[in-house]
């Protein structure tokens, strides 16, 4: 337990290894070479030029204009100056909204609770004696200034209980009023969007097999009949049949040529084989209102046949996932479920047994033949310090894609409900490995051990015990993990590094420099989880040690900077899913709520604290506020009402009433391996590169485009 | 604890008495005097005649042709004789799915299970030499068939282990085809419907304000511009405010044309007020299509504005629940909750303070006045030994009304659906005061206190444990309550009574007589609970005690030809639902698995068996077969598919292609207060007559019609 200078201490050691950071990447990201890396994504909008075509030999790679260096913060008011409509326009819905959590974590949340906690609860808890009376108890400041100190003097408590409630009220005020007002914004964004291919577009899986008919027919057939006045088109989608992957940094030119028939061949061979075409299809309708209602309604009697959903943006569809039976569906669900349970809890058994292997006795009875340079005294010491946290270190850095195989697994259509999944799944382990992993000793199966040993009131109690006696420990990690993780993040340090040696190795034309640009995105998936820690330890701690407050609130304006800056200037987002995140978001936001009311009152009842009764009511009225805004708002994330339909098939056909929707569509949904050259370029892309809905500049060479696309051919039309 | 032939005895008992009571209702049946007591569903078809119209005096009130009481039992065979289709026909599906409950208990579920569980468990058990190894231990023949007998020996326990795995299977099997069918058959029935008002109406609730125009003309237009293909009419609801009820049985004419006067001034007066405007309508569309797509489809970019629903059939709507808001909903639902919990849990403070009330000092006090009449001995006595159980039994038997009224408070708009969320409600209360607290002594709060201060993983010990010793005791609560209360249910004591009263003292014409006749409905909202309470006994004994079985199959043989007997003969269904309660009976029948896998879980954990672990995987298969079954079968009960509708539609074009539908649907959904005759008479209430869907003389003067359409006006057109 560390006293209050001890952590002041850690605060300016922190505070200055970030400001070097800063310091760092405000002078990287003025030199011309680095360009590429910092920002990428105005060069792929195609506002930017490289800096280097113009001045001597030494400017094209230092920038040599002290100036510049004088006003080497400016990039910070600058994130900040644009405005927000400006920047959904520039950087998409999904960017914006998602900064807004920080902003929400920041102002809205955490800085009124700070105030009041700092006003009401320290002076309450610092002029309480009871830590100074006990003689045997050692105790620091941070204690001196947590519920800890207030003891058998139980009047105290009121406070804490009444400050309890309006924390809580004015975060459900605060959620509320955030719900509603992204609710709206995306009921706007989806509004005055341009025409997208995936407004008229529903995608339908489970196809029955006919015996006298195609699956294409058969489609055709089932929709005219049953949505006659508002079927228009389809398009079916294929195996993964296409065969291996060609590289396209490729000079000989006959090589080429040869590549390209097999190419041809493959893709002839793949549309003449009635097998390799998938029971699923995008049906496209006349309007959006039709549209609207065939993704809405249960078409067959049968309802695990002809599954109608909203088509993802042609971008955001994950074309593996398109063909997974009904049954098969729920297996591999149900075998996800039970996988991921293991992985929470029981991760740490083939770590350990990684580990016992990782000893010298252990490689060398598996290697024998490597015994002589084992015996080297460097490399010994290397072995006996490094192995055995390298073995967790890269479980950790692989566990976002091990969760997302999990998501793939489980059959989700769409790469933004990919990414949702694997975040709750995220969530779930630092809940468990971080949050509660840090208040209880021992591991995660031996804590679900004790757990299932304890009665249901124990369990709060025994998590509450301990967490006035970890805020130190995680004041510290914010610092450590949240603040230097941020100050990481900008700086792009592995984007950097592989930018020049790339730079340096294999670029040879100006569109190999392009594709060595890796502009990245926002990881929803492993990035959010980790904001929601730091609401959830804001929350917990918020009424029993104020002043881990203010370091979170550091943790989040900066962050704030930090991705503001990113999103207006690195990175590259792969679709635009319209925030339809935020029902998770919002839901952890509330799991955390309720978390941290049962461990305040598990605390205060191991504190003899009478009123802790009182607090059985929160947990109570945030299911009740949840289940009310999930009514009110959660379908707005889902559905498409018919009347924003109706209103905007209306304009369209007073506007532009010859529109030939059928041209539009016909190439909106093929599957990228399609994509190439020979294939008529589709309408829909072409309008939509010239109307972007996100300006960016489409061009499919870009190396975001198919990156998850099919893991199999992601090159195969470069 | 009875011995084996204790038990014997006491079935011998039940069993006479039940034979009793058949042989009672064998003989009052046969007497014309009791006729319309024992057949009301055929006089309310319009195919049975007073037979007391011919013959001698003596012959219209007693029966003297003596061939009849030789084949006195002759109803049973006749019961069962009736083809299912020609049931569905004549009862209504509804009905004909309920008995099927029955059958699938006794045939399918517990037949398999009782010879398994003698052929393998029993002898298990019986060779087995713990019981009379240990000296001190008291113990019955029942205890020797029971898993207690194990003990020590716990290689035996494997047979149990199997046997929960095989019956578990089964019981998925049988739940599964059960499932499949009743969903077809619901399928069917709906597709082989006549033409019905409901099938091209929506009901739309929270129609939002608006200053210009009144709700009627704001419906309108909002679907003639958002369903302009589809839109056809609409109704819109009253406000409750048509004033006083009126007794029907009045022979003075002109206080009939007094109070008819009146009554068309308070009609008048509603329906030119539009302050008694509910913001709720119904709204009707030119074909199926139409509606089965408004009614799955969001209309407005705000979720809990213009909320559609399929419509319930006209009989089914419950009319004052019409106009209640999204949030009232939700402060309404959460309260309620909170409300069942403590009903469940608390019910016994009110009657215990009831109790204390109820002795002869209190009552002295209350009422010094009576003190005369309270001293003297009978009346003494009687209140001693009556008043304490007396409370319990009021609440009990008010219960039921008790629970129906809170679903009302939750706003539920359909009676099929209030009697569906009571059932949920009596079920909760069953399953912790008479399941759970048969096996733990003390009241439910005190279990509730214990539960929480024991660990997750004791609990199933706890109530494990005592599960073989209370064997017994539900044996005799399965043959006083099950048996008897079958056996009882048959003879119609009540109706019995008050019929002859009625006839005695008010029947004065034909049409008194037809009222008199009270043929009551299958009471769903408080029978269903209860033969899910003999399911969970089966499936919970089923390998700790197999001896409970045969109990079991006889209430359930029992139950199901009885009631098959009354549906045919006597029940007068308020509405047809078309099964839609099945997945609720799934639903608890699952509950009932998991409750009973947990349990044999704990029993064996605490004989320790080893194999106890094993049975791990049974709740988790057990959820997982829910959540197939759910996803597979659940839709066929909650939405119409687009092609049923489209076939219906198309069809209908065909064969009548000059059908007004406006005039069809014009009066169907009217309030109950204006079915009088200056009002036109609706063409699809005549139409539904002359082809009736379940053929019921459809007379507007059946008690039953408005029985619950609003208790204020029931019989006002009478």
């Amino acid at each position: 337990m560390g006293s209050l200078s001890d952590i002041g201490l850690a605060a300016g050691i922190n505070i200055l290894s970030a400001l070097g950071f800063l310091l760092a990447f405000a002078i990287l990201r003025l030199q011309p070479i680095n360009d590429r890396v910092y920002f990428p994504k105005w060069y792929l909008k195609g506002i930017r030029n490289s800096p280097r075509h113009s001045g001597n030999v030494v400017s094209k790679f230092v920038n040599l204009d002290f100036r510049t260096y004088i006003r080497f913060l400016n990039w910070m008011p600058t994130a900040l100056k644009m405005p927000e409509p400006e920047l959904i326009d520039h950087a998409g819905l999904d960017s914006a909204v998602y900064i807004r959590i920080y902003l929400l974590g920041r102002l809205k949340i955490f800085v009124p609770l700070t105030v009041l906690g700092f006003c009401v609860l320290v002076p309450v808890n610092w002029t309480s004696k009871t830590l100074e009376n006990a003689q045997e108890v050692t105790f620091s400041e941070i204690d001196k200034l947590s519920i800890s100190n207030i003891g058998q003097d139980t009047q105290r408590f009121w406070a804490h209980v009444v400050m309890a409630y309006v924390f809580a009220f004015w975060t459900y005020f605060v959620l509320y009023k955030e719900y509603k007002l992204i609710a709206s914004m995306r009921l706007h964004f989806l509004a005055s969007e341009k025409r997208r291919p995936d407004q008229f577009t529903v995608l339908v899986r489970n196809v029955p097999p006919d015996p006298d008919e195609s699956v294409s027919e058969h489609v055709e057939h089932f929709f005219s009949v049953n949505h006659q006045d508002h079927y228009l088109t389809h398009q079916t989608g294929f195996w993964g049949l296409w065969g291996k992957t060609l590289d396209a940094i490729d000079y000989h030119t006959a090589e080429i040529e040869k590549l390209s028939k097999e190419e041809d061949a493959e893709r002839e061979r793949v549309i003449s084989n009635p097998k390799s075409i998938m029971p699923a299809a995008f049906v496209s309708f006349k309007s959006r209102w039709g549209a609207a209602v065939c993704a809405q309604t249960q078409q067959s009697s049968n309802p695990t046949l002809w599954l109608t959903e909203w088509a993802p943006e042609p971008r955001d569809v994950y074309w593996s996932n398109l063909a997974i039976p009904y049954v098969e569906l729920t297996i591999r669900r149900s075998l996800m479920a039970v996988a991921l349970f293991f992985l929470t809890f029981f991760f740490i058994i083939p770590i350990a047994f990684v580990q016992s292997l990782a000893n010298l006795e252990g490689i060398e009875k598996v290697v024998p033949f490597l015994r002589p340079v084992i015996e080297v005294q460097v490399v010994k010491s290397l072995i006996q310090g490094f192995l055995p946290g390298i073995a967790l270190k890269v479980f950790l850095i692989l566990l976002p894609t091990i969760l997302m195989t999990m998501s793939k697994i489980e059959g989700f259509t769409a790469l933004s409900a990919l990414e949702r999944r694997s975040a709750s799944k995220y969530y779930l382990f630092l809940f468990v490995n971080v949050f509660l992993g840090s208040l209880i000793t021992g591991t995660a199966f031996e804590q679900l051990n004790s757990f299932l040993h304890e009665s249901a009131n124990k369990i709060p109690e025994i998590v509450g015990r301990s967490i006035p006696m970890k805020a130190t420990f995680f004041i510290s990690y914010i610092m450590v993990d949240g603040w230097a993780g941020i100050a990481a993040e900008i700086i792009r340090l592995k984007p950097l590094v592989i930018f020049h040696l790339k730079n340096t190795f294999l670029v040879k034309t100006e569109q190999d420099r392009e594709q060595a640009m890796d502009p990245g995105c926002l990881e929803f998936a492993s990035s959010e989880p980790r904001i929601q820690l730091y609401f959830l330890l804001g929350l917990v701690y918020a009424v029993v040690t104020p002043i881990l407050l203010p370091f979170i609130i550091v943790f989040f304006s900066f962050s704030f900077l930090v991705f503001r800056h990113q999103i207006i200037n690195v990175y590259n987002q792969q679709y635009e899913s319209g925030a339809s995140f935020w029902p998770d978001v919002h839901g952890r936001l509330i799991v955390a709520m309720i978390v941290s009311q049962l461990l305040l009152m598990g605390l205060m009842s191991t504190q003899r604290a009478p009123q802790s009764t009182l607090l059985l009511g929160l947990p109570v009225i945030t299911i009740c506020f949840h289940s009310f805004c999930k009514g009110r708002f959660e379908p707005a994330f889902v559905k498409l009402p018919l009347q924003d339909a109706m209103v905007k098939d209306t304009l369209e056909r007073a506007t532009e009433p010859n529109l030939n929707l059928r041209d539009y569509l016909k190439y909106a949904y093929i599957h990228p391996v399609f994509h190439s050259d020979d294939i008529e370029h589709p309408l829909a892309i072409e309008e939509e590169e010239r109307n972007p809905l996100v300006a960016t500049k489409r061009n499919r060479s870009t190396p975001g485009d198919s990156k998850y696309a099919s893991e199999t051919s992601s090159d195969i039309n470069f």
